[in-house]
């Protein structure tokens, strides 16, 4: 059996290159090579925070666009040589949760999340998919693989912000963060009828793509808390959809001070640190005053690859803003992922084709 | 101007008869002369927890069945001597906040609770409705005035969990509270088709009831945390589905752990103190495991009654054994809301027939 | 009292001037003086084909923006003066229906359309508004009177078919119907995020304003049926919602017919005649292909006005591409209303600004 | 390899003993042996009305309880000598359908319904099952090889129509057809909180059922239109939700008229014949008056099978009135089907038990 090469989490904090055994190929699974892959903050998270705890020697990387390299047996609609959307949560489709309607909890919370947590990841030369015919879809030929990267995690994640927060036509949103993900929050509230979308941040190079994409305010936390700058925005009425896109444990307390009753609020903020969440209780009508609380991973799989694909294909979502620093060659990738970890201002995401 | 008589909040810790001016009817309005009336808990805690802050001379009370004495000229559907259902929560229909589909928040967080709160309570012997057309509702001649007195806030209320915790066929449920409003939520989820009720609560009388509506396991908090007789109750697995009848801020944390990713909580509980409510970041998938939070204030209006009130009327609901203690005459009012602060054993409701 | 003129439907087919009493002002209701009134079909079908049955010196029209002129003692939010968004729907918002969220249907099915219909409508140098509080918005500073007159019925009603169709992120949507209903239909669509949508009609203008709100495939009927042009531009998929807005009871057909399983129909036009709409058994399912079919009158009210309102007033929708013939004065209505009638090729929507 | 016996559809018309292969189980499929069969009704309309049109050599029946008799490699959660529940429709969970939330219709509009349609059905020695781990469910201990037969069709597709005409606490319900089905939608309707079930049915046995299950008044095709006796029972309002349980395409005529404007309707009912299905103009409101039409083929697979499974296991739902007609022995199966097309007057359902 062949070797392969990636690039790996080695311990806690510790990244390079390995060899691994080319994975099998079982008879529902594909075996796929990257045509580009970018770099999420989670894999800053995993590599560098330990957020999902210790590994050793597992490949990083959950975003990517691909070729296929090999089928297995029962694979009916992709074959070797296809390029391919690749999202970063591939379920078992016949799980309960599934069924459920919660494919990305399929096999127990947040275990649809298998690259670089429950298997190795996709910074690797040749990467695993499991369940080919429910989980990858076809590149639409229009779409360039820095782009393609964009639709694995940070086009679904910060859309699935706007579904859990429920926007409808004329609604006011609150969109809190805009790095790639809440910049796709505010593309998707925008994409479903917010007449006005407040965003919080402030990084020039963010805001003027938060302002292409739909934002028409701008909060600073620098300039006072968010719920009074949202009052004093709204004639102290506050807004009808929160989305949380960035920040932390403490951040729902604005969300929720900020928020119309009847309101509701859809996090995808992946929540690293901290004991608790905290609600306040007044401001959450003492338990009863309808401020519905959403947080969940975003949906993976093939449909969803192909509609948001399509929004994509058809000219009606631009993610090319988003790629602001793009690199040719594996060699890159560690570049890639310490200008993650950095952040320099002007950055908003690392890609780095590799094919 | 005729002069009336009501059981008040004088000031906080202070309870006691006074003499008010007839209200106003105006256009729209009815006045209604009560039938019987029920103590809530809300009036133990308004009374003597200020949990709403001072009152002076506030009449009581929320619950009770009454006559029309009066109705404003606007007024078509109601005349006096009508017996009507009186609800708890009378909204202002055509309010921005009912127009969303909040009525219960009408003119703000909470508005639509007007009774004992924004304007003198019903028990009193005239109390004013506003939007009488869409707040009264005509009592069945079947149901007792005891029984219509549990229409005004406890199966509402109760059965609100049910909706907010959005009950499935064959769900597992979580009913947290045992008390006359979780013992709606009980009857509330099986009359929604969960298959398994979990009941946490111990009073023998309340057990009792609780099995009646449904209940089909019961966990005691002195038997360990609630969350690891859940999972222990249900093999680690967990329920679909919570709903908070009882408890205080620290319930949700139970809630969160002994909830099934894709699963909801539904809190109809009246938060009294504390300043947060914590969510435990790890089992609520660190922001992402689809656990959604609801919270809401029971609904109001017309259309409520009566789709309600059609169930007790029909005999699909029997609200009878609420009403563990009934007395007759205005003045048993005050042992009856003495009864409610010091809840003996075997108290469910009491419930005073005044006419 | 002081005498009004308007202009009425004498009878079916025959439209004329006529003088009324003023209206009178409720202690609820309001009286407006419109600022801009605009025709739509549904004034042609009331007057010339009886689409609502005999009708005698009724004021015509639905359509306009106005100034308050009058109002009722119980009116808090709107004084003389103020100039207001008029909803060519104004429900009854205490009734049964719209507790349960069908405030159009208010007092009856349709009933929540009182214009030209239950009582005069907005042609008239004085019309009268029930409800003020709940059915009039304070008109932004921004937006003309033209295009406020289009937030009156076309833009609530377009919008409304999308709602129904229920559109979700990457949907490939068929429009049927592209008169100004079916334009901001097709606005709709993609204001909630379809990726393709495609549209039937062939009139040029309306064509160039269809590509200009997000069309990207046209159908005409003379190229054969609506659901083969449909297969074909899908590779015999078809499309995952319907919006009806346009054609007959027979388009319905065509809509089952090029609908996926699973898909929904949403239908807002106004059906004038025929016996029985016609549902395909075979491409129905046999009764269980999970073909959602929706039809319903635009939601009205304050709040959808406010909303809607702020779309157009930020910016986000330009519906001046609807007014495609605008007048000046009074004396204008009848050569409006006959344009609207004849249907030139180049006719959107007649405007006639009257103050 | 083996040769096994089936009772198939020799061609439209012909029913008889047939030997076949048996079947190849792949890697993530089952070969099970029945326990128990039932016969439906769907089963007389495809043999002898062709209504799916011709079939050679095909085994019928697709409603059984079974055991485990050879697992695929992949299978984890099944192994033979276990007894099981088997849907009627087993989709595969992979399919751009199912992941949309249609399983049902995997591959096609109702091509989640394989057994006797598009493969071989259970009246057979060995049955084949796609997908083990996401079709199957073990039967709970508590429950006979009668009552689970139950669960495979009458369950899932009585309780869908409840789903579908989305009924709601207090709720005014028509359920039109008391047969099998029909009595599974008066229980679910009833489940799901309805304050009132109208009926529509004669036979005195059902009649009882129905009693049993939650119906309160009955209607007869002899008295009269279903909807002349609707509005009378209700005073003029109608039903605020529709079940379609039986009757054909003139049914929902009916339902429509006997429908509030706001109100859904579910049919469950399969169609066999006529080219449309009318729905009156002018009563669905001119195109405009809210009553929604769903119909749909149950959801099948393992979740539902477990969460209704659990209805029955616990209690809460009792199907054994169900099984009218039980028989022993495979050579009963011809008497049981001649049954079902003969429909005595004393008939629910026919059950053979043959292990």
């Amino acid at each position: 059996m062949s070797k392969i090469k990636g690039y790996a989490m080695l311990k806690i904090g510790q990244p390079g290159w390995i060899e691994k055994e080319r994975p099998v190929c079982g008879p529902t699974d594909a075996l796929c090579k990257p045509l580009a892959i970018a770099i999420c903050t989670s894999d800053v998270h995993t590599l560098w925070e330990g957020a999902i705890g210790e590994r050793h020697n597992l490949v990083l990387g959950h975003e990517c666009c691909a070729v296929v390299d090999e089928v297995g047996s029962l694979v009916k609609d992709f074959k070797p040589g296809d390029k391919v959307l690749v999202p970063a949560i591939t379920p078992d489709w016949n799980s309960l949760e599934a069924q459920a309607g919660y494919s990305m909890h399929s096999g127990g919370m947040l275990a649809g999340w298998k690259f670089s947590n429950i298997k190795d990841g996709v910074f690797s030369e040749v990467f695993h998919v499991n369940d080919a015919d429910g989980n990858l879809a076809h590149l639409p030929a229009n779409i360039s693989p820095e782009d393609a990267c964009m639709l694995s995690d940070m086009v679904p994640t910060g859309f699935h912000g706007a579904e859990l927060a429920d926007i409808q036509f004329g609604d006011i949103v609150l969109v809190i963060g805009i790095g790639p993900v809440g910049l796709m929050s505010v593309a998707g509230a925008n994409l479903r009828g917010a007449s006005r979308i407040l965003a919080v941040g402030t990084r020039p190079k963010c805001v003027e793509a938060a302002k292409g994409y739909g934002a028409s305010d701008f909060i600073s936390y620098k300039n006072g808390s968010i719920e009074e700058q949202v009052l004093e925005l709204t004639d102290g009425k506050g807004v009808d959809k929160v989305i949380i896109a960035g920040g932390n444990v403490d951040t729902f307390a604005s969300a929720v001070k900020a928020l119309k009753p009847g309101g509701k609020i859809g996090n995808v903020n992946y929540l690293g640190s901290g004991l608790n969440i905290s609600i306040p209780r007044v401001e959450w009508g003492v338990g009863m005053g309808h401020k519905q609380i959403n947080g969940g991973l975003m949906p993976g799989g093939r449909l969803r690859m192909e509609k948001l694909g399509a929004l994509v294909s058809s000219g009606r979502l631009d993610v090319s803003p988003l790629s602001s620093h793009v690199f040719n060659g594996w060699e890159n990738v560690e570049k890639a992922l310490f200008l993650m970890r950095d952040k320099p201002a002007d950055l908003i995401k690392p890609v780095v084709k590799v094919a």
